[in-house]
């Protein structure tokens, strides 16, 4: 049936936007992968250029009015098709609403605040120097507090942050999910075991490259749709339909952090190849439905399979070939038991999968009371280092390994923190109803290497449902429950046994 | 001193649309590249969206009020100045008009027959069968004639077209310098010998890939400023100013074919880099001059560099290192009378320096005969074979290795050929004129691998002129003389007379 054309032209503006976006996507990936140091300046002129036109477009007026246009045909619709098409347009709205209470002279201050602080973040983190950022830091939070109240919110000025990074989510719930998680972590950290580095020397890029050239492909993202490259901080990206990217980085110390890099950039990717193949695709309800559950998909198949035993199961003999090592030399007990060996550190980013969720913890408690006023910048560096005695039992010595480490505050990014544990947390539920579903999977990941159970189910019951519904729906179609920590306890509990018999 | 506000205003919109096309150009090279196939789709209407954006900017009414505004203020100008901005504004505006003659009806239509040709050009020449081909570009030489006519000429339709691709340049005269040159050829090819591959087995792309990585650093293109990748068809291409990507392709039987590749392409990147070097990068006058002129660049360094004693006595301990090979292995002599043997073939990418040339006289004539209606499409098989038969001596077998061999036409790209030979006829007279100059260079060369008194001279002479001149006067400044063959019928001579004893 043809669509009224009301709804046409809003979908054409739609999309043109989007290509846009996607565009500067290619341009961003190029320049953190392939671009040549000296392209850079002439290049974040593309990128902005690129983001200043699709802003343009996305905040016209005329785009606003073809899309009241096209909320009057809807009734013209058969009734089955209403409900999709009311929810496309209120998604597109609300976020284009949300854009439209940040006045512009606000957007453009806080771009430039967030540019210079990135630097001087940068500097102070090389010179393990907070407080040479401290001010520059607190005026970014006061930015985001203003930012907070153009928003608006209920509760508190840190859920009306946090909503931009996960639609719908509020501080208070946030606290109780973690409060349960963070009560349970502490026993089993306090047993987890820490075992030794079993490589028996260093394994070259080249080896590495060969064994994680494999993992997309295995998982299911074929290299006809995508591709895997270098560069400084991992990540993925989906430039379009049928192209999607992701990246790794390789130490010849630890071939482990390529390799898991890998696991958890696939898992982004094959999501975003999930919502590219929605029968619309594009339109706003093809776009991912939070970064929580964006990042539930990477932890899923980065630690619910990729720290198995099934996959390991399969995959042991091929890395041994492709790393020219013998099962003498590194004995399966000894990986397996490594790969998920557990040890308080101080860096999040070094974090194995069970303390990474306590420095989860440890953020999300700090930014929220920095945000909502209780705390002051400057106590910052204290507040941090008596947070990581108390969780964590160390001592830090000095900023850079301490409230320095992450990027994300100089990038004016409060409320980001609770995502990557929500993702755990998400990913467990999913894996927990995925295997009830599946008993046999797990005999199909290790002896054939097939996933493509659950690559069909997390296409079916995630993936192909984009932003239909909001992620408290989505949890409960999917799973039975709302978001909890039980199987995320669960998972980290069984682990830890199962390492240690 | 600041400029008058309406030379300011024209300028950012002209660096806008700039700034656009090379978007396109990332796109483009990323396509060609880097991106897996499934994206293909997506790409194509994200590049066709990108160029009608700058199509549109380009011809719209207020950038030709900005212009004429601008005109209007060149009076305010010192005296000095004025020249140079009078000749950016006419350059720019020579281009708008020429497309502004073509009605969008037309340029659509064009688009798609051209984008049909390119598939059905590309069955044909695998099925070896021009006529199923026939009518497609019977259609296109139509169309082609169509749009001479809306460009206009004095003499001859092909003029119009040329016109395109080498600004200025009229048939009659490539007629009498490619008459010239042929008459002199005939001999040459007669005489010049043909050497046997003297590599003692297949070289690894690995090995070669070692060794063409070094080449663009040698002549003066860094890393920091400029990339070399794989791709099906070597290219080069300017995203930017400090961001020029070239690509080679790898044969093991033919180590050569990938060295010659990264030679011309480097020098085609190193002319765009002069030319982003100009101080009012990006301005109508810091484009390229013509397709002659660029080609010019790439030959000089592919070939009157690139074929040269003094290169190759300064990289042969390089590239046996890289090779693995000894000195016995791969005499120099054998490698250097290879790098220059001279054999007729069929195929014009094949083709070594001597009959290249050949190659493009006979397309010149035939499709300057085409366009003037002068002779039939359906009648090209015999003309090419025959033709192939008097100046090569060789049958063709089959359309595929005849006709149908070059994309050029299936694009549409009437008047394009001859800008090769124009090239070749250009590097001579310049590099001729460089070794009066500094007579030493060619010492430096063997013996320092210094290319730096070259690309000196280059950039002085002809990267930083950009378009304030036209090709002939250009020529003249440089050299004191018109395009003539002249100097690559002695450097020809010179060369195998220089082999052969």
């Amino acid at each position: 049936m043809a669509l009224p054309q009301a709804l046409e032209n809003y979908r054409k503006q739609y999309r043109k936007i989007k290509l846009f976006q996607d565009v500067a996507s290619v341009l961003h990936w190029d320049s953190e992968v392939m671009m040549p140091e000296e392209g850079r300046e002439y290049r974040s002129a593309q990128i902005a250029a690129v983001a200043e036109l699709t802003h343009v477009w996305m905040t016209d007026k005329s785009f606003l009015n073809q899309i009241q246009s096209a909320k009057k045909t809807i009734g013209e619709l058969p009734e089955s098709a209403r409900s999709v098409w009311t929810r496309e347009l209120e998604v597109l709205m609300e976020e284009k609403e949300k854009a439209d209470k940040l006045p512009s002279e606000f957007v453009s201050e806080f771009a430039k605040v967030t540019n210079l602080a990135h630097a001087e973040w940068a500097t102070a983190k090389k010179d393990k120097n907070f407080q040479s950022f401290a001010n520059r830091l607190e005026e970014l939070v006061q930015l985001s507090k203003k930012q907070a109240d153009y928003f608006g919110y209920v509760t508190e000025p840190y859920d009306a942050l946090l909503d931009s990074y996960e639609k719908g989510a509020k501080a208070n719930q946030i606290q109780i999910l973690f409060s349960d998680l963070k009560e349970s972590l502490v026993p089993i950290v306090a047993t987890a075991p820490k075992f030794r580095n079993p490589f028996p020397g260093l394994i070259s890029i080249d080896k590495q490259t060969k064994f994680c050239n494999r993992l997309p492909s295995l998982l299911g993202l074929t290299t006809k749709e995508s591709r895997l490259d270098t560069s400084n901080h991992p990540f993925s990206t989906s430039l379009g339909k049928g192209d999607k990217r992701i990246t790794t980085r390789y130490s010849e110390q630890d071939p482990l952090s390529s390799i898991f890099g890998v696991l958890h950039e696939t898992g982004h990717s094959l999501y975003e190849s999930g919502l590219s193949a929605m029968p619309d695709w594009p339109t706003p309800l093809t776009e991912f439905l939070s970064l929580g559950i964006h990042e539930s998909q990477s932890r899923l198949w980065e630690n619910q399979v990729g720290r198995s035993l099934p996959f390991w199961e399969f995959v042991y003999p091929i890395l041994l070939s492709d790393f020219g090592l013998t099962d003498k030399e590194l004995p399966f007990k000894d990986l397996y038991q490594y790969i998920n060996s557990t040890e308080k550190t101080k860096v999040r980013v070094e974090a194995d999968q069970v303390t990474y969720n306590l420095h989860i913890i440890l953020r999300f408690e700090i930014e929220r009371d920095l945000i909502n006023g209780k705390i002051q910048v400057k106590d910052l560096p204290e507040i941090w280092n008596s947070k990581m005695k108390e969780s964590f039992g160390l001592t830090i010595e000095n900023d850079a390994e301490g409230v320095l480490q992450d990027i994300h505050w100089s990038m004016g990014a409060f409320g980001y923190f609770p995502t990557y544990t929500l993702g755990n947390i998400f990913s467990s539920q999913f894996f927990k109803k995925f295997t009830e579903e599946f008993p046999d999977s797990h005999n199909k990941f290790s002896t054939k290497g097939d996933f493509s159970d659950l690559l069909t189910w997390l296409r079916k019951n995630i993936h192909s449902k984009g932003k239909i519904f909001d992620v408290d729906t989505l949890m409960k179609q999917t799973t039975g429950e709302s978001a909890n920590s039980k199987y995320l306890i669960s998972y980290l509990n069984g682990k830890i046994k199962e390492v240690t018999k």
